[in-house]
């Protein structure tokens, strides 16, 4: 679901956040999380809200090494990206996908587990704002024709007022050493620890395509 | 793996940059992915590469909807994120983890399969790039106390001649429709398609934390 992207709407937007309070640091980011995700999502503008709430609880500071769980795909990866850096090619943001919109984020940690805390959407806190609410639990009741801008607006003076957080313990994966080896199908190279039998997966279970040429 | 980052070596990179005919516009990706990863690493580089590579072979004008997979959680999902505008969060980026710095982009398709590109370091190409091969292959020849910058440099060199490509039919897969429901273990909130029996996967298989507070 998208919020149409025109002079009028960003006016209006920005003039929203000033009256609610958002300040300029956190308008900020919402334009650079906007700009990363190609477009202005509901779920975004949680999610900023999200990340920005777990930053503070950490107490983390900018630039800080830090890592993430996102438990869900939907939004909540591209503002745990671009605003704590924790990337899925740095290998400090995974995704869990349990559905709920929800992140963890940690310190590092040189042991199997370490404290962090679990920011997420909270149902109950939900049923005051009747159109979040509408649009999160997917009712029919949701329009999304003509409830886009009270949607985005809503969610903008709800900021943290949706959210809970938890103080958890977060396990740590291991890491696993490997060695490069030639997949017997395709020939190309592979870690011994991603084969399945003596081929690749892109051979196996996860093959996705087939080649034309 | 990173490189350190100080004036002295971005300078010198610059300079290798220019002389080995990267145009100003592909320079300017290099310092925008590297930024988002928060680290300039050797397999980030090639990611450039790659992604400028495909984008060409699919002859994607600037800011096209794409859709994008990555073979591999290591550094390659972030050119694609920040290059091409596929992210997690938007959907329009899929790891499927199969061990291979590979990728593969296609339009958008209404039907269930569509030509796309895949572009992968090719293991044969490879032998003529001494370090990157051994740095490549994992080989316990690659030192990464004194052979770091001239791997970079090799890259840089290199460019897309450690790179091939083949024209694939990639699937592409279902939406799936969902309501929402709630977990009866943590009581929160969750697509009914994400439960495993009566509780959902935090509570379950994806279990990745305990609750502190």
């Amino acid at each position: 679901m998208q919020f149409p992207s025109h002079s009028r709407a960003s006016t209006e937007m920005r003039e929203s956040m000033d009256a609610y309070g958002i300040s300029p640091a956190l308008q900020e980011q919402f334009t650079r999380c906007s700009s990363f995700h190609t477009v202005t999502a509901p779920g975004l503008f949680i999610g900023v809200f999200m990340v920005d709430y777990a930053l503070e609880l950490l107490g983390a500071r900018h630039g800080e090494k830090l890592y993430a769980v996102a438990e869900t795909y939907k939004c909540i990866p591209d503002p745990i990206q671009v605003m704590a850096g924790c990337t899925f090619g740095n290998h400090r943001l995974q995704v869990v996908p349990i559905g709920k919109f929800a992140l963890t984020m940690n310190r590092p940690s040189e042991k199997y587990a370490i404290e962090g805390v679990r920011v997420y959407v909270n149902a109950e806190k939900l049923k005051k704002f009747r159109i979040i609410n509408a649009w999160y639990t997917h009712s029919p009741g949701f329009d999304s024709g003509t409830m886009i801008y009270p949607l985005i607006d809503e969610i903008l003076k709800a900021g943290r007022d949706i959210l809970s957080y938890q103080r958890v313990i977060v396990r740590v994966p291991p890491k696993s050493s490997w060695k490069s080896v030639k997949c017997n199908d395709c020939g190309e190279m592979v870690p011994d620890i991603a084969l399945e039998g003596d081929h690749c997966k892109g051979c196996g279970s996860q093959s996705y395509y087939e080649v034309l040429s």
